[in-house]
């Protein structure tokens, strides 16, 4: 009849004629597999007291905040959670969005633009280059951690302002980036430097303050935090930590802000129960750490290729989009849920593995792991 | 020390002077004022079905989805909110995202691209405007409500495949749009339709249905709807309706559907519950455009410039963006809290206050609320 998505069918054959078709798999709330695939870092997200609070906060303030943040939406568990985010991790003011990815275009819209630079890790995470290509600034893409390049990108700009953004840990391999080097660079060269700790946050720095904090510059002048509240804090949601004029800037430019419904009330007191738990409980981080370096450890014994986790994501290579989609089945269908990278989510081309650890994580559960993930190895991974 | 956000305190002043500065106004849990401001036009937000469900949820599947929808944040619970939207609205399938924002992101950036045409109109909301400069695509911006420049705009454009894009009732002056003349427009010239339907659902077509539904376009094979599940259905997230072929092309290629976390179990089955209430209570629709139309009504009668209601949203002019802000919260003062649009919120300029109908105001709230707005409005507004 009419003709105008044909070509959404043509694309479908390739992508399934190239291995890279993607299928959504519906978790039943009785699953008994083992997840290593979650990003619920601290095994916060099922919590009783998180789980507690945020059904509390349903009941007591509605399912919806009922506007976007300046209209309606802001109700006093936003301010509440934006000042022991900010207290907690150390930064002068903090603003909650209703994601990790609209609080990553709203900062870098809002604080570049036309006639204005930003620098990049080519690494960087979707939402962060979706947010340079909103921007409109004049963006640079420099090679995986390479500080040279980022300095001389900074140094030959044209522009005046600019920003230098990048992950704290990469969500795909979980590697730490050079902070304090960057923060350097940008110090000597007048740029901005703009951090997504989503992976740090829970994990890294003292307490789980997060590698910013860990790298002693969530208190500067000139560093900007983004963060989510969906990974280590078990929740849902995003928030921006940083000088107090930044976050008033973003109250009233941020379009991801300004034109989007407020958290909901249940998502936003989570994240502040499970805030409460890691200050009340500041091992969890470690644990996390302790879990992801003897997961990879093992994998690595029995021959894997395997990434050294700086946090508590966990990459092991495979040698084909897939290979990759069907040693993950495997693993799905044997009860170890892991995740399955391939093209376009990895920067590089290569599909792999890429395994989450979590602080309720078992040392049974690890072995058990360990030998359904190279149980199913397949050829070439080794 | 450092300067690099000397410039965001220059930009603050400019605001200030110009009367533009806005301010968040954190609500109380018990606060008792008149709601005219927010976006709960049903009431269901507070509704003890929703919120019961809401929490239910949270104590039952966590206080988050725990991961982005490929990899382990896709709960039954989604899949059923998905098969129920669709079956409720008419079209073959939806997508549930984690707002209406990124789902307006998501379709516009997975639809268009480099060398494909957008037409749209000029007063999209701005999550449509962020989702046409995402695409790439290349954007013709036509005046508002001008079916014959967009039909000129598609017979001269330069690339075979084209999209027009537009609210379906705009969301600052709360005006339906000719949705089967833009429709036919775009099957005499071979371009899909994007209709965000986020101020039509639950409020306009049989049972609430929304806009699309309502001109008989929600099953066509070249249109694509948006919705958001944080007004008329009090939770929050959004979705996108559309033809089968449409949501498989949105799981493989939306950024913002792949790289965001899952919507928050508690939301999710809320937004489920007040679908379930609203197809148990087909007369609430109709309540909510007969408030609406009421309050326009006697807003008039007392001599101020009033939009002619077509769903929820009634506008009524200011004189200028300062008069506006010291209406609306003279009004607060008095307990009725109204919204106030001014620039950059208000594409032609003019600063107004915004009011929402809600299903279960009764009649002595909206003579309240005409007596406060119109005892508080300023010199110059009638
Ligand atoms: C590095 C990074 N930034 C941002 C996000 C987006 O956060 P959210 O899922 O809360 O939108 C994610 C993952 O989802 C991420 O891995
Ligand atoms: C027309 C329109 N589209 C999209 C949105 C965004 O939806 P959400 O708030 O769920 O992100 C809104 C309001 O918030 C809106 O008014």
């Amino acid at each position: 009849m009419t003709s105008v998505f044909d070509w959404l069918d043509t694309r479908a054959d390739e992508r399934r004629r190239a291995g890279l078709a993607r299928q959504l798999r519906p978790r039943r709330h009785d699953a008994d597999h083992l997840d290593l695939a979650g990003n619920d870092y601290l095994g916060l997200s099922k919590d009783k007291r998180v789980t507690g609070a945020a059904a509390a906060a349903a009941l007591r303030w509605g399912a919806g905040s009922t506007g976007s943040r300046l209209v309606t939406g802001t109700l006093e568990l936003h301010t509440e959670l934006e000042h022991e985010l900010a207290a907690f991790c150390g930064a002068q003011a903090a603003l909650v969005f209703s994601s990790g990815f609209t609080a990553n275009l709203g900062v870098l819209t809002a604080l570049s633009g036309k006639g204005s630079a930003i620098v990049t890790d080519a690494y960087l995470h979707a939402s962060l280059i979706d947010g340079c290509r909103l921007s409109r600034a004049d963006v640079a893409v420099m090679p995986h951690g390479d500080v040279a390049a980022i300095t001389h990108a900074l140094k030959t700009r044209r522009s005046e302002r600019a920003l230098v953004v990048t992950d704290s840990v990469f969500s795909v391999d979980g590697d730490l980036v050079a902070l304090r080097d960057l923060h350097a660079v940008c110090r000597a060269h007048n740029a901005a430097l703009v951090v997504d700790d989503a992976h740090g946050l829970g994990v890294r720095g003292e307490g789980g303050r997060g590698a910013v904090a860990e790298a002693g510059l969530i208190g500067e002048p000139d560093v900007v935090t983004t963060v989510t509240l969906s990974k280590s804090l078990g929740a849902q949601g995003g928030a921006v930590l940083g000088p107090r004029r930044v976050i008033k800037h973003l109250v009233d430019n941020a379009r991801s802000f300004i034109f989007d419904t407020g958290l909901s009330p249940s998502s936003t007191a989570a994240a502040l129960t499970a805030l409460h738990i890691l200050k009340d409980e500041p091992g969890l981080p470690e644990r996390v750490l302790t879990v992801a370096q003897t997961l990879a450890m093992r994998l690595k014994e029995a021959g894997l290729k395997v990434s050294a986790p700086d946090a508590a994501v966990v990459s092991v290579m495979a040698p084909t989009a897939e290979a990759a989609a069907t040693w993950a089945e495997d693993c799905r269908a044997a009860g170890v849920w892991v995740g399955c990278f391939r093209p376009p989510s990895v920067p590089d081309g290569v599909s792999r593995l890429r395994l989450t650890a979590r602080a309720n994580l078992t040392d049974a559960e690890i072995d058990h792991a360990t030998e359904v993930i190279t149980r199913h190895a397949p050829r070439g991974a080794s």
